[in-house]
């Protein structure tokens, strides 16, 4: 039995992983934990995948609809996709097999706001939440929930679900206890709803656990599991001079008076170009930093660590494998410094604007005009999803998107006539950097823009093709706006899909 | 003199506007008041439109910038865009002289989010702003400007142009005065922003008036003209049968539970179809509804007369000329049941996510994928811009878009395989009505949203040729989640561009 479920009535919950999911039935909606690899169920999605690969070889249809905060790990996603038995997934994944059953036609995916799935379940929009399946960390003696690694789309789940498993993960440190902020009232449906009351990263506003209905508890399992830890690439050339060009922007910035000293609050999106830009800060001119974000990863610990940032407000660690065990270990002593939240209230437009955070992640391609695609390959095919990027971008004090000007060695140009698909658009993109360097959009029509992006931003071997388009385009087009010569605007892609390359 | 300017030391400084124009130099910044219509200044414009003209024809260069609230009048940007001297121009424009400039080229046009210009402007991303020119109804003892009938951007222009031209608009009602709800906190930057603390449209926050600093005015204008007042057109077939639509799945929200039995407050663009949505809740069983919206249009002066709806909050009136008539001669009527407020509080979106604000928008075309354009005309022309409908689309409880099933006179399709513009891209996008039924896109994958957009909203002419198309799509595409055949995705644009029609 597990030291970690301290009220006595629910310790005769505890089973097995395939004893819960016996319990479990064909067509139903499952609200799963899980973020970006943080704080996903570890036992129970496998033991669902054998019940559900049990059913098809017996012939029965077995289908589940999959909900989580975000992305989980090849134990969630990987294990249910590889059954084929995903009839829907939401709000964001980033699994190859899960990937791959959404391009191949076998699962729904509707690519979902972070910030809008907690309403879009509240308010009925996604139909009723049968299961929530959420990790924690420990059950306390009246019954609460201390969370683990990531706080995502749990209390919602808690809420809205008419059964409740439970996976107690002994593997996440007990210390997490205090790190959480669980503020209840964004629950509230309208006209109910009331201010959002943060007004710096560092206001906590609500408890340190979440709530449960006991009676809705069908399943309590215990686990001893890593995260989804993936150690960070060395940083390469390109994600360096990115990082340069955002750093000099932000001193020019504050030189104009245009932010203050200390900047504004940081969101970074994950991977290695952000975590780029946050080593760079370790080396950069600013102090006292702030970051309201998704994700903490390595690099806004080195920062926390440095004493340059002060605190981190996130839903959920991102870490490498060395810096989630210098956390687990340390975790009383960043319990000042990191607050994870509901990723409703991580990634709330309210919170986002009034503090005014500085917006940045990264992009598959942008367009001449500043319409960025983080989500399509060649029009068609989806990569991982929209995540939180929508939520900061539209909200933040500006937006910035980044990305090396070419992919695939040379072959595909990151900045193109007209994207394939379109995640943020014209309106709501302030700058575009790639490794050559910086276009700063704000203020400018699209014909403006159109020089800056090519001229700063695309590849030396992109650059005459994307002057001899916007030549092309002025003279065909029915109108200078945004001139584009329709014929030609997604040449780019389609020579790519016939010929492995852009290049003509 | 004019009886409306009660302040003694600001009477001097009225001059004809001619001289007024006189104190503007070539590549000014200015902001001029004006949104939907409504309250931009009616003789300001022509007479530097008259100053403009006479420096061209002397071969001097005189541009300058126009930033208004929205959309305004041929009395200003007809003006000002028949001299060729718009350098610039933002955030909104319908007028056909400003559209033509834009389109061939001759002005710079930035198509930014209605709720996002204040900060725009008070972060300083848009420069300096040497000039506010703003029509007031009339000037206070204490030297306060009592509003006219729109409020748009005119809190951010007086606190951050350098200098100030006054129109005092003897044909506007005195009995504005109190209508008006004029939230100071809202313009600071942050770190220093703060809750809006809206919790429903009849919340009053602000102050009567605005406040400018008398240093700053160097002219004041004396006028008597009306609003730019277009009647509505009488109620076709195809805007009944869209409204008809939308308030049987208004009904049905309320019966699931889904909505409250008043509803959540309404947004409605501006238009005919709009106006029809409007007429239709009149008719309907709605009580005690609310509206928090952009623009007052008739069919919401209708529903305050007629006892259904208790509050309306916009920022600006866009009225007929008979409509205009009787709320100017009964403005006192209104004021407990109108509030105008400035467009970053009318349309932001701490308010209407928190609000729950149903959207309602109209819209040039949407695709297959439930992706809409808002504003491009075959790729490259401009027609008006996005004004607040990403404000509310983006924010809302949920968001809807309609639009005939086609545009000239059968030719054009407006639910095409590929839109020709993203403005909404499909994370925001919740319900697509045309005049031939609704698509419900709530949790949805693409290709289940395909489906019931093209059976449900297509028109029949143009049905076959969608299916056929996403049939195509689904064989060639390089993934089935957003299926698309790149060489064909464009070609019903190209098309209409090169005979005229999207019918093959």
């Amino acid at each position: 039995m597990s030291g970690r479920i301290h009220n006595e009535a629910l310790r005769s919950k505890v089973m097995s992983a395939p004893d819960a999911a016996a319990l479990v039935r064909n067509g139903w909606n499952i609200g799963f934990s899980g973020f970006t690899g943080a704080g996903y169920p570890k036992d129970f999605p496998e033991a669902l995948a054998g019940r559900i690969d049990a059913a098809h070889h017996q012939g029965e249809e077995f289908k589940v609809n999959v909900l989580t905060g975000a992305s989980t790990a090849p134990e969630l996603d990987g294990a249910l996709a590889r059954t084929g038995g995903i009839n829907f997934r939401a709000p964001y994944q980033s699994d190859p097999e899960m990937r791959s059953a959404i391009n191949k036609g076998i699962s729904y995916y509707s690519d979902i706001h972070l910030s809008h799935m907690g309403p879009q379940v509240s308010q009925g929009f996604l139909g009723k939440m049968d299961l929530a399946v959420i990790e924690v960390t420990a059950i306390t003696e009246d019954g609460e929930l201390i969370p683990s690694s990531s706080v995502g789309m749990n209390r919602t789940y808690l809420d809205y679900a008419d059964k409740v498993i439970l996976e107690v993960n002994e593997w996440q440190s007990e210390e997490l206890r205090g790190m959480h902020d669980i503020y209840y009232p964004i629950g509230a449906l309208p006209p109910n709803r009331v201010p959002l009351p943060i007004l710096t990263p560092s206001d906590r506003i609500g408890q340190l656990t979440l709530k449960v209905d006991p009676e809705k508890i069908i399943a309590i399992i215990v686990t001893d599991s890593p995260d989804r830890n993936t150690p960070f690439k060395p940083l390469d050339h390109d994600s360096k001079a990115i990082a340069g060009h955002l750093l000099d922007f932000l001193s020019n910035e504050v030189k104009q008076g245009r932010m203050p000293k200390n900047l504004l609050p940081m969101q970074s999106g994950v991977g290695n170009i952000a975590n780029a830009v946050l080593a760079g800060l370790l080396e950069g001119p600013f102090e006292n930093m702030t970051s309201y974000t998704e994700v903490i990863q390595d690099g806004m610990v080195d920062l926390l660590d440095s004493g340059k940032m002060r605190v981190a407000s996130a839903t959920a660690f991102s870490l490498s494998p060395t810096a989630a065990e210098r956390l687990n270990n340390n975790a009383k002593d960043y319990r000042d410094k990191i607050i994870l939240r509901p990723q409703d209230v991580s990634n709330h437009p309210e919170a986002i604007r009034r503090m005014g955070v500085i917006a940045c992640n990264g992009m598959i391609e942008a367009d001449i005009y500043g319409n960025v695609n983080s989500t399509h390959v060649m029009g068609s095919r989806m990569q991982n999803g929209i995540g939180g990027s929508g939520d900061f971008t539209r909200n933040g004090y500006f937006s910035s998107f980044v990305t090396p000007s070419t992919a695939k060695g040379g072959a595909i140009s990151c900045i193109v006539p007209m994207v394939n698909h379109v995640d943020h658009t014209e309106h709501d993109v302030s700058v575009i950097i790639t490794e050559q360097g910086l276009a700063d959009l704000r203020g400018l029509a699209p014909r403006q823009r159109a020089k800056l992006i090519i001229e700063n931003c695309a590849h030396p071997s992109f650059k005459e093709p994307l002057r001899e388009y916007v030549k092309l385009a002025e003279k065909v087009a029915n109108g200078l706006h945004t001139p584009h010569d329709l014929e030609s605007a997604l040449s780019w892609h389609i020579r790519f899909l016939k010929t492995g390359t852009m290049v003509s």
